[in-house]
């Protein structure tokens, strides 16, 4: 199938190109960027151009930033394509309800992709959680916002989630592992004195279940989840992508895909079914961490 | 039917108290408060207490702030009751989705309230805007918070909401008379120096809608909605009560309730019918604002 890929910036080039070069499913027929382009694959500019010069190509995949990405998708499932999302699906909640809403209409699918879920721990995680009891859950997703948005000041214009663009990734791991639902009791948001979002955050869920997210971690970076029940404690480490048992490696045998040409293999199969799938759950928990946190205001950053 | 009222402050003194005393359909049976009482009312300072004393009370109706409001909420309908709720219906979207499915879970009926939805304005507005395309809304919800919340420290706490707390009462308005939904594009929110919540707000939506909350003005309170349409003007003052059409009173002969007393009688026909009815639009256009909303600081606001 033929796929259009939007926005060919540091994620575009890092894990959506190769994943989908790589994918039996998929064939990059154009990109649009105003910016960046792909060797070898016809480039547009504006995605009404491409839309209207490329009926062939029936997906298209948005890799842009958040804020601006609801009027591509909207226009390309007007003209009738399918369409995936990188995460976080949109700016605000209202306008994926609307974009479902669009995509039901128009019998397309729309797929809000989440690509730490397809971490290779997480599936092992929930399966190892079904049915258990949670007594205490521990996130510390700590990196370097240098070394992943480099000079990449929307992260922290209104909009741009500040920390919780990786911290989502954590709670899209949270949200699919855990066998209840919880919610959010209390936050505390750290707001550098010169940006519009934070740059650490510290969550308090129900059910003992809490997340430290922090973007100035320089050296090692740690992307941690561990979760205790009486019948033992799992781990997931690097991102979801080490799966610890009470304190030894689980891993074994291996054979998953990685993240992103997991989404895209993922985005084939709601095609074939006519399906979507959107879950909204981790923007959920971001959305009420910005109403209900507490806000403290801290040294100014610049990259 | 028997219903307990939870929260015996100034919005139950003035609005909830009257309203149930002259119902058709309801007997204010108890009251569950840590400081207020209801003259001739049976008088309980903790749930627990009440729920288990009282098994012949069906339907607990909770009026108490938001924050802590989710405890009281999942306490009732785990006991099997019927519960309504206050708006906005909680702190977080998270914990409406929660006590959501557990009332589906028990089989009792939970009602999330906005009581501005039952304005005598309301009803007609959204009909005379059915199938109408909406060239231009403006919402100005202007009020004093010292006589409205007088000495209410909480609603400048995390999940307080701010003038939000007033505004999603128009938000309420707005999202039930559209005939198409709308998300928002840019906010601008001013938060006093000493304070968690704003004390200002200007929302942008799609289609051209626009939006001025203020917590600041004294003398005469503004709330009203102008929306244009290609045939006509329709108007919406003194929070959704007053309609005009084209600038002329539109009002004609009123036999529907008032505010509360509709809410009461909404709550008795969803119990008849074993439905539940919870609608999360004005509060997700809040969340929405308080994740996308530019921040400025304004000057320190004190009762």
């Amino acid at each position: 199938m033929k796929i259009a890929l939007v926005g060919i910036g540091k994620i575009a080039v890092d894990q959506h190109v190769p994943a989908i070069a790589n994918s039996p499913d998929w064939e990059l027929a154009a990109t649009v960027s105003r910016a960046g382009t792909v060797d070898g694959i016809e480039a547009f500019t504006d995605i009404a151009t491409m839309l209207e010069a490329r009926p062939d190509i029936t997906t298209v995949s948005l890799a842009i930033p958040p804020v601006p990405r609801f009027a591509y998708a909207q226009a390309a499932i007007r003209a009738g394509r399918h369409v995936m999302l990188e995460k976080p699906p949109g700016a605000t909640l209202a306008e994926i309800h609307a974009l479902q809403a669009l995509a039901q209409a128009q019998g397309v699918t729309l797929y809000t992709t989440w690509h730490s879920r397809m971490a290779h721990a997480v599936a092992p995680a929930k399966a190892w959680l079904a049915g258990k009891t949670i007594t205490r859950a521990h996130i510390i997703w700590r990196e370097d916002v240098r070394k992943w948005h480099p000079g990449q000041d929307w992260v922290f214009e209104p909009g741009g989630m500040g920390v919780f663009d990786p911290g989502i990734n954590a709670l899209s791991i949270l949200t699919e592992i855990l066998p209840a639902p919880v919610h959010l009791q209390a936050a505390e948001l750290e707001f550098p004195a010169n940006r519009q979002t934070p740059i650490a955050a510290r969550l308090q869920f129900t059910g003992n279940i809490t997340a430290d997210f922090d973007w100035r971690q320089t050296g090692p970076q740690t992307w941690d989840i561990e979760i205790d029940t009486p019948d033992g404690k799992v781990a997931l480490r690097m991102g979801g992508n080490l799966l610890e048992i009470d304190g030894q490696p689980a891993q074994g045998e291996n054979t998953i895909m990685d993240e992103y040409p997991a989404l895209y293999a993922r985005m084939a199969d709601l095609i074939c079914q006519s399906r979507s799938e959107v879950d909204l759950a981790p923007m959920v928990h971001v959305a009420d961490a910005m109403t209900l946190g507490r806000r403290t205001e801290t040294e100014a950053f610049d990259f």
